[in-house]
């Protein structure tokens, strides 16, 4: 197959390290294509005979890493496939040292190729090795999951955990090209699939009225998973993203901060209930309707926004409160926000939403706005 | 005391990037002061209680280290110190983790200032944390061997090894500046000095012949570890290696290659006499002579440019020949030049001087031109 399955392009522009995201459908043969693209428009000479480092895991190996280097052995690439362990355990110190060992193995140099076939941990923790490789060698993402296609897809934002906290360790090492390819969404288990609509939904609340309505008229096609639907939303959340990561590449600006509506209140949810209770979009999901219930104390909005936020993620199949056997009290919501990065210096900061696609960073929320929130709604 | 100390500043412009390298004798208790400079002229708000991790090494530890962090804490910062073992074996994943627990234990944030009070390894390995600490934290180096002042105080490399190769690992991560004070190295072992020295022999080669006279006429002094001379020495070693860096800072145009003058032999010969058995800088010494002998051969010099580098090699007290008992064989040199990531694609490239002060990238040398230097030497 070939280019022609590309439907769909969103251009990151961030100088020197611009970057294209091509979208289809069943287009995975083309990826030898795309990286060739890729490469040529940086100026780089043809690479016939170059290696590449496909990292996966044991979950997509078969038959997604399986088809795209079948595509690049095709086109004479020089194949080696690390397939990891499936699982957020894989994104830490050590996995980042097989890849290096696999890397010294192949006698890997600083034109070699990293490719990331998977979902968020793939993706994050072979950036980071390609971003530490010989001081960074090309990276290029395959991303296999929703959330991963419209959230870790655009950013640079590569990285691992440390033992005592998430992404603690990372860089920015901006890819060569993203391909998604939504076919392989298809086989994506229900609650995955839904998780990464969360990010969907959120990147409508805070940047756009009309991609809202989109969702609203379209939730049934999206809940079937329909190809034209899925092409038009990845492409759209990307484009959204990219338009704020453009303006704050390396997050020193504040700008970036939008992304993070819903995540304050999720990211505490998360680990309260303990991770892996709820997925990240689920607990983003119930995070943006109590960010939302925020906004409405605070005087910012009425009810009928959080209501409209609530009757979409509901047709979307996904959660708007907390599981009942929670039970979360106030005080461990706000401990665990006191500890969130997100939060400057102790104050309590929130990204709230003011209309349907806009929010902004409110800095000094009054804690017992929160309390009342959570308990009102627990 | 003040700034007063530091009387030569070396600016390394790399747009918004740049920093100052500042020079002096026995100005450490000012170290804070330029810090606060450093930090301001980023637009940086006043971080009076900021957070500052020194990475050290048990042999640098008392007194270098601990004067750096009473400098801090007198000017109100919060210090914590990591004290390192010394030795190449500490520039690892391992030492990586050390580096990556402390910061987690102080509740590093995004401005917590990594300091590196030490030679080359700790530099490196602290600069290698810095880079990767949530997604790159500031960086200060206090360099305390005459090879770290005038290496690799410029030119933002920091990494660490893999088991299989040194500097596999790594990044550019600009410091935010570099605060050299050569009365510490009135203590440095003399083989460790004159290592050094090496490379500011090897600066006036490529880049500066009046500053090669300097050094001619100057042997004396630095024999005596004169203040004044070797203030001059490290900012003149620094500047031409700023210019070389600011031209080519991410090494994409091949300009960063001069810096390799002497390398593709010294390498080759640190690797087969065993390491720690020459020091890097008496192997730059035997590579120039060597690498000299080369450009000969291939009439690019004549015999008198050869002499006089190992005139002056001898006064400054630095090998020019391989020790008797390595009886290296020219097939190994070669075997070890082939592997060296400095050979492009396997034809051997090398850096050889056209006159004083000037080199040039030669590549396509034959093989048996080197085997002949290296058997009429050995």
């Amino acid at each position: 197959m070939n280019a022609a399955c590309v439907t769909l392009t969103v251009r990151v522009d961030l100088g020197q390290r611009s970057y294209d995201i091509e979208i289809g459908t069943a287009c995975l043969s083309g990826f030898a294509a795309a990286l060739d693209r890729w490469l040529a428009s940086r100026g780089g000479s043809p690479r016939r005979a170059g290696k590449v480092l496909i990292a996966t895991d044991a979950h997509v190996h078969q038959p997604h890493a399986t088809r795209v280097a079948s595509s690049l052995s095709t086109a004479g690439w020089n194949c080696r496939t690390a397939i990891l362990p499936a699982g957020e355990q894989t994104k830490s110190l050590t996995g980042a040292e097989r890849l290096y060992d696999e890397l010294v193995e192949m006698r890997a140099d600083r034109e070699t190729v990293v490719v990331a076939v998977g979902g968020g941990v793939v993706g994050d923790l072979a950036g980071f090795a390609a971003a530490t490789w010989a001081r960074g060698v090309p990276f290029v993402q395959v991303p296999t999951t929703l959330l991963a296609q419209v959230d870790s897809s655009v950013g640079g934002k590569v990285g691992i955990n440390h033992p005592r906290g998430k992404n603690l360790i990372g860089a920015f090492h901006q890819p060569r090209g993203v391909f998604i390819d939504t076919a392989l969404l298809e086989t994506l288990p229900d609650r995955d699939y839904r998780s990464g609509l969360a990010e969907v939904v959120k990147y409508g609340m805070i940047l756009d009225a009309a991609f809202l309505e989109y969702l609203e008229e379209h939730a049934a096609e999206l809940n079937a998973r329909e190809p034209g639907a899925l092409r038009h939303v990845v492409a759209a959340s990307c484009r959204l993203k990219a338009d704020v990561v453009e303006r704050d590449e390396f997050e020193r600006t504040g700008l970036r901060a939008v992304l993070n509506y819903g995540h304050t209140f999720g990211h505490a949810f998360e680990a309260l209930c303990g991770y892996g209770e709820l997925l990240h979009g689920e607990a983003v999901a119930i995070g943006m309707v109590y960010a939302s219930r925020l906004a409405e104390r605070l005087g910012r909005i009425d009810a009928s926004l959080t209501e409209r936020q609530i009757g979409l993620l509901h047709a979307l199949g996904l959660p708007t409160d907390l599981p009942s056997s929670s039970q979360l009290t106030a005080e461990a919501v706000l401990d665990c926000m006191r500890l969130d990065k997100k939060s400057a210096g102790g104050a309590l900061r929130f990204v709230l939403p003011s209309r349907a696609g806009h929010v902004e960073l409110v800095a000094d929320v009054p804690e017992a706005e929160v309390r009342h929130v959570v308990e009102a709604t627990a």
